[in-house]
């Protein structure tokens, strides 16, 4: 066993609250993936507990998954807004504090506004909502209502992520030039939403899924993640999607180039039909100073090169001195100790309840700074960036490829 | 998001138990890295909840670090003792189930005869106990009580560990001719027990760890990986055991050769002074039919090679149709989906709970058999065989790296 | 040391010819790279020899650098008028056979007609001239003469290049959907052609470079490739190009995307500002029934994936079963005893030698097929079809990305 | 193309000899595998040319193999005693410089003495002679006679093996520890030896490979490569050996344990029964200050760690600032550029060209210094003590595993 974990390592207690935060999830009947990681990820500091859900708006399945969750037969829901108003009907001290969001895309945005407008904090998978006009509106209503709005760009929440983003905003890059994010996967090489594969089925239906197949479900992910770790601030975009697959409504592979305001260029590639690729993602970043490599499947690790000198490995590692108190303090387990998808999951949860700690203190959580994001976890700016390079995708590869804008009053560093 | 996890993927529920599992951790007041990794794992499926503790001996200590497992004051003890007396005082539906020791090696078996005896299920972190002597009494014990025995060889919980047992035991490597087991770190590489580094003191000092260093804290890891995954029987061991840091008490470095009764030759090297190294466990295993390569710092993937085939490489897949029913029920992600550490704990727990239950259930949950080892959780006489291995190799290496017999009535495939 | 080779593993003599080859190298003074490449390849079998060149247009250099490359004083030439003219003068049984050409591009033009209308062989080191309008006259230069004209595409005599073009070319792929090449470096990231440095001088100067930087140099290479493994024939293409570094003349960052005629879409990345990238050609193709991917950097490895299979490791092994014949027959080591960069230029000089004995039996060596490529070196035409792609991609950087075609006659499977 | 090559980035010429050095080939006939390389390696920079071999002791195939090495018919000789006597009735002028050896092991040592005696430079493959006793004869014999004796020890010619021994020997790593060393091959999984494969057959028959098959065979190797790296001095062996394939006469896996007289223990592990290994020789050093790893089948990388810095991964490149000037001036090629197994030859090549080149000229190339090996190239001592280890370890596996000394004189740092 390694190096001791300094004692504040990181907090598995919610402070001044006293107690766990309350969760209820939206999604993840049986069978729901994204339900399960979300239920296990908020919950792996102890800082959180399930107490609610409405797991399915088909009424028997809700009840049926309840138990997997621990949740209790009569906080089993079947919609958000039997959620709403029963947990609302309970004594303040016994009500849910988040609404955990894991449904399919089309159904986000009327989930997220109903638990907002209930003054709950709100937890959303991506995403964010079904389209541009929908989140922009959902902005809206996350400004007018009191509660935290965290969006679960998962991969943000990699300690190695957060250290590549401190590394460009303090210029240990340099000025970047090139951000390159590709997201392969295999999973849709075949036709598989024909044969009824849940998964598959809505992810390809444009009622369900959006404008945007693999550019709305993963590509998001690759571009957010090169938006994160720069800070680059987007110009336009051009962009070219495919549907491989005989008889598939949306793209299962597509590239765009995005052009920074800063000069930078950018390629975000995105394929579901690569054969034998599991979950791919990895980002490569040019800076005028260094250069750097993330690989999604092997998370743990983060290249960083220097012309003249040897490529080094920084590892996930809450000793290691070269690493940012951000991305040290985002570790639960010593260098060495594989982490993974649930434990970036879990940090995405953490900085969301320390808002909500936050709140229930009383204290800002939250504020639109002129220059760089404010919170930590993404937040509904970040989910309106993100519907917004989906619109403009889809926009601009039906102009074969023509130039579009990306320029928005949401983008920050 | 890939491939549908089918609907009973892993088991979220205790069954006709109907609730969850009650724990109380030993062990992990704060500064601890492995009593936090027992409370997560032992959570992750929701299927047990931490209620009580003895966190420390030190009564402050032990109070302070309640909160932070959510253990509330009048469960938070000082002693196994007081913890024993006072869970049994309480109501048998309100009283723990298992105790989980997460404490320096000297204490395990008092802890676990105690807890043991009072009817309560163990989960015991490793080396089982202070000495062989001890590891024979607890064999003893756990025979004579009602309870679940689990030894945390948390290794044995990696889907892909499993993985490779399966393919040893089914024949698909043919006979097996060398196992070569290295686990090297180089946290130790100072003498930075010298300067009050919790985990290197107790861990170099005799009195607290035992016999052996290295070879107690990790070849035991290594050697039993071996074992787990090939099911080869030993015969005898030659051992060299060295202390390379100045004022060292204990080995920081060692090597032993392992004959099996099969005719394999094994090899057993542990370091913790090999510099940058963090928890480089790797497994080789020969055998006629094919041979096998696995690294715990990259867990989610096995090498399998055959001559005259391309080498392939397995990865951690639920819906992988090459992988046994066990390694892919051992997956709580999708491929391509990081698995680590927490993950392989949970497994191990996992596996202990489905034990518990049955006991609750009145059925039989374990058996001697004479050939196979009966349960997947490691057990009390993996624990047995654990300390037989770190005495003789401090036996050989006192006699110049003798041959000594590892042989054992203990020891099963 | 592994398994035997055949007897006949590669050919180590000319046949009939029962001679080596005679060689002059035009270029490769002092201070040269390429040129000591190719005269390294190129005697690698000992099938050819040096016995002349024009290494430097400077006289007094050209001496000075003749007896490195063992080249007698009186072959020593300063121009390759004085060398077609002098061994012209020669009797035929002393004549040189071939020119090798490893010069600055602007200047491949004129040697090269010069030395094929002297009815020289000729092998041409790429970009095959400065622009495309010389690579056209070339062409029909090439037509009018008797013979060989081999282009120094060294990447295509890679053996596991040649194993994914036989793959993809027989089907194992199925329809291929997408490309994606990328060559990354990181030397010119500083202004070091302002220091003089002698390959960064000529390369970054378009007198000599040509219309492009970067992608003159390098993404000719990760596209050609691309074309090469896949045979997919080119439609149109759009290009970004960029220059990062302060007062550059040309591009040293640069992105294209291409789409093919059978619906194919392809990316191409170059970049020379990359830190610490050192010689980064990498390779990804996707079909309908497997994938590749390839990396320079250790080309003695490919991957193929199929979902629902172990990835496999393809490795360079001249008795591999899995391997066509001509990937086999392109080895010169057992597998595992690392071959590199000199071979592959040795594989194309190889097969360029062939064609040369096979012109010297009065056989024919090549003629245009209408479907596939006829030769298996890279020939006169693919280096037209680079020069264009080269030309568009300019051309089309130059409209701000617009679709410019790339169809052309000169492309073949 | 990467940065510039320094003009004098490697000798090309052999200075006042002005000429190339004529090399004989012993061995080699077809179906030869280290022939062949020794043939490739030694004229690869061009300072030495084939003049003159004896391929084999059967006449037609010494003929018959003749002309694929370019060897003239009447210099095709049948034996090296033909070869030597014929050698010498030439002028001086026209007479080979030097013979080298690629017969199996029980050949060298005749074949050694005679061209030694004779006045001419040996390079013999390893290892050096049949056993230990002629070894000792042959260093008499060689510091008798006036040439150059040198052993292709192939592996130190490798670039980074080159610096990892210059980091050790000039405290870089500080004191070391532990030397783990490995060569894990497959190919003799089967008992191919009787299906009368060449390669399995001579070293699988104790009357031709000598008292150890994989021992004598690879093992050496790496235990000479943990000597070079180091440095460290031996003191005593225990070792096993194990024949696995059914009526092997000699072992085909084997693991050694190495006592250093520093105190540092090291391993040596050899298997030629590890299905789908190839070339799998890799080494592990652990030093107080860092340590170092590497693996053949990657030779351009060279990771180097140290506690509480990222890992750092030295690669092949002439022009790192962090390489030694005798690791940079190994290069042939850039970085990014692979060198492989070739090269390696060439470079042992190489400083034994040197030593003929000063011989010549009537300098001193060699002298036993009291403290450091005295010659880059391995020579007639580190032969002498490669024969002494695997005398050693057959003894020591004979008596069970017993210790050994393996102290003796001709060992230096």
């Amino acid at each position: 066993m390694p190096a001791d974990l300094p004692d504040d390592a990181f907090p598995t207690t919610n402070g001044s609250l006293n107690r766990k935060l309350r969760m209820a999830l939206v999604g993840g009947g049986s069978g729901s993936f994204i339900g399960r990681v979300h239920a296990t990820g908020a919950v792996l500091d102890n800082r959180a507990e399930i107490v609610a859900g409405a797991l399915s708006s088909n009424p028997e399945r809700a009840k049926k998954s309840a138990p997997s969750y621990a949740i209790p037969e009569d906080r089993a829901y079947t919609s958000i807004h039997e959620l709403v108003e029963k947990e609302l009907a309970r004594p303040e001290d016994d009500r849910i504090d988040f609404v955990s969001i894991a449904t399919p895309n089309h159904t986000h945005f009327e989930i997220a506004k109903t638990a907002a407008e209930a003054g709950f904090n709100v937890v959303c998978d991506k995403p964010m909502t079904f389209d541009y006009a929908q989140a922009e509106e959902l902005v809206k209503v996350v400004e007018g209502t009191p509660g935290v709005f965290a969006l679960m760009h998962n991969y943000t929440g990699y300690p190695l992520i957060r250290q590549a983003r401190e590394m460009c905003l303090n210029g240990d890059l340099g000025e970047i030039n090139a951000i390159r994010s590709n997201y392969i996967q295999g999973w849709l090489r075949d036709a598989i939403e024909q044969e009824d594969q849940k998964q598959a089925s809505w992810r390809t239906d444009p009622s369900k899924s959006g404008a945007a197949g693999a550019f709305g479900d993963i590509a998001t992910h690759a571009y957010n993640i090169g938006r994160f770790m720069t800070g680059c601030l987007p110009e336009e975009i051009s962009c070219n999607l495919k549907a491989f697959v005989e008889g598939r409504k949306l793209d299962d592979y597509g590239h765009a180039v995005v052009r920074y305001q800063n000069g930078a260029l950018g390629t975000v590639t995105a394929s579901q039909i690569s054969h034998g690729h599991e979950n791919n993602l990895y980002v490569e970043i040019d800076g005028t100073k260094a250069s750097l490599v993330w690989r999604q499947e092997n998370p743990n690790e983060l290249w960083v090169r220097q012309n003249g000198q040897p490529a080094k490995l920084y590892t996930r590692d809450p000793n290691a001195p070269y690493l940012s108190a951000l991305a040290a303090g985002s570790c639960r387990l010593p260098s060495g100790h594989p982490e993974g998808f649930f434990e970036a999951f879990g940090n995405v949860y953490r900085a969301a309840f320390d808002a909500m700690i936050a709140r229930s203190e009383g204290t800002s959580f939250e504020g639109r700074s002129e220059t760089t994001r404010d919170t930590l976890y993404p937040n509904v700016y970040d989910g309106a960036e993100g519907m917004l390079f989906v619109t403009k995708s889809v926009e601009s590869s039906e102009q074969n490829g023509a130039w579009v804008s990306l320029k928005n009053d949401y983008a920050r560093r």
